[in-house]
């Protein structure tokens, strides 16, 4: 080895000097895999090292044991660009990649693990806006000719039964054409979708309409992933809700109602079982009109409960399934 | 389960119908990769089946063994969108990320195994261009001012020892300032690069300078995540070569001369042991001359021999690879 040292552009270098573990050359693929896995070893955040050294791990085994191809990798590359570049302030397609491979699905049953009779979570998706307008009881999230009728009531409970008043609910959905507002380019105002707070009973009710399935974006490189795979691109039809109260941890969710052909084949693995609900037909005008619908009406009705977690339920839950998956990892190390 | 099927929104549903296979609710989080394996095996293409199984078991396994958080998922989500977003015409830093993690070198090393003497392949990298110029026996690839003299000179040949002649071998480096000429904003011609061609013998020779270790770019998404797993991100100094001759498989590799101290921590492992070179001085004014070197200089002579695989080598190395790999596959499933 000669005595000599190159010279280093130091404007751009950052600064870390090479590293002082021996590595032998990576004259054959697994030693460029520990070779990374010894250099991943000298993050000082142990999070960082545990999350890297797994994910190197399983990103080599794949394109080891798929023999990837030159030209398959370059694929890849070029698939993941265009997903970070279809990326607007108003379409992630990024999120829509981790929604139809069901990263979204999977990060958020680890997260938010089911806890006794509590209502189960599901995804956000893309359409919550921050902008939701307060609805009293019994007002409607939807403005007129934006789809049939639909009458949402229910209550807010603790796992114990208790009733939880001044529950904040933020609710969400499409129109009968499939479309959230925001998907309107001439949206002026927050329409299918409102905030209604639980009553001293932790009784809510508003009006809204019966959502519909949709497609989610289908003209991007996600689109063209699900037809490589054939695999159809449709939510089925939901209601989403987010349910905000001190002292319980904040739940995102939505309901499906039951009949949908695409339940559980969902694009984005977003259907529990408990989070399929009934709507009943109610045709009985005096009804419609006692709700506040239009003259000559009927509607759809749906009941459901929705059980919040107390902060200190969740954590424990959470705990636990960690400590399961802990355990799951290290048998598999 | 009601009759009815909600409005499907078709201008944009992507035309399959719902799966005919029975699939249960993801109620639990390893329901979610069953169901999404379930899926992919209904795709057509038997490799597109393959690969994705592996991958959406891999990606899973890594999200469950580790945990991720959701605010984890996020910062992921909004890395991956950055990568994509920081591509520009001259920039790939989606490429640069495979490189940092190694898999740029791993997808070379399974698709260019070594074969016997053959010279090995090292990583392409980012500055390759396609207008270099030609440059006959012994002339310059490097106009004059850019650096330390150097002399490159050698032989292209068979595994059998046959001199290989008109090889087009494309050659392109740093000048002393750890620049590519492309990184110069008012790059007029192609500078520190050229065509050269082996001669009946196999022979060739040219002149350029010395290249120094330089640092990928440090000042987008892969520059944070190398300071997060403070890493460098330098690589050694290296003369990139592509050898094309008919009848035998391309060779895309570089040589790195002995000495630099990045050359086992390579930032995007590219450095075999076999591609360390030996830079001699050659403190003799007379000997610069004869090559063509301006008066009263020195030089470094690099002097290497290239050996190239036919392609009935390449694919029968590259088979053999390939079995080894699927049979560590089957034995891990």
């Amino acid at each position: 080895m000669s005595a000599e040292e190159p010279t280093v552009h130091a404007a751009v270098s950052n600064g870390i000097p090479a590293p002082e573990i021996p590595l032998p050359f990576p004259d054959r693929p697994e030693i460029i895999t520990s070779n990374l896995l010894a250099l991943t070893d000298l993050a000082p955040d142990p999070r960082t090292r545990l999350i890297f050294r797994n994910l190197i791990t399983k990103m080599h085994e794949f394109i080891t044991e798929t023999s990837i191809t030159t030209e398959e990798w370059m694929s890849a590359i070029q698939f993941l660009t265009r997903t970070g570049q279809t990326c607007t302030p108003l379409r992630q397609e990024v999120i829509l990649l981790s929604d139809v491979l069901g990263v979204s699905a999977l990060v958020d049953a680890l997260n938010n693990p089911a806890v006794g009779s509590a209502t189960e979570s599901s995804v956000l998706g893309p359409f919550y806006t921050e902008d939701a307008l307060d609805v009293e009881q019994g007002e409607s999230i939807a403005s007129e000719g934006k789809g049939e009728y639909m009458f949402v009531e229910g209550r807010v409970l603790a796992t114990d039964g208790t009733p939880i008043s001044n529950a904040a609910i933020e609710t969400w959905e499409t129109d009968a054409n499939g479309y959230y507002d925001t998907q309107y380019s001439d949206r002026a105002a927050p329409d299918c979708r409102g905030r209604v707070h639980s009553d001293a009973d932790g009784r809510f009710a508003y009006r809204a309409v019966v959502p519909v399935a949709y497609p989610i974006p289908g003209d991007g490189p996600v689109g063209d992933l699900l037809l490589l795979l054939r695999r159809h691109n449709i939510r089925p039809n939901h209601l989403h809700l987010m349910i905000d109260a001190p002292g319980y941890r904040k739940l995102t969710t939505a309901v499906y109602p039951e009949g949908d052909p695409y339940l559980s084949s969902d694009v984005v693995f977003g259907v529990k079982k408990s989070l399929v609900v009934k709507l009943t037909d109610v045709n009985d005008e005096a009804e419609a009109r006692k709700r506040g619908f239009a003259k000559g009406s009927t509607f759809k009705l749906l009941n459901f409960d929705i059980v919040l977690v107390t902060e200190e339920e969740a954590e424990a839950a959470a705990k636990q399934r960690a400590q399961e998956a802990a355990h799951i990892a290290g048998a598999r190390l």
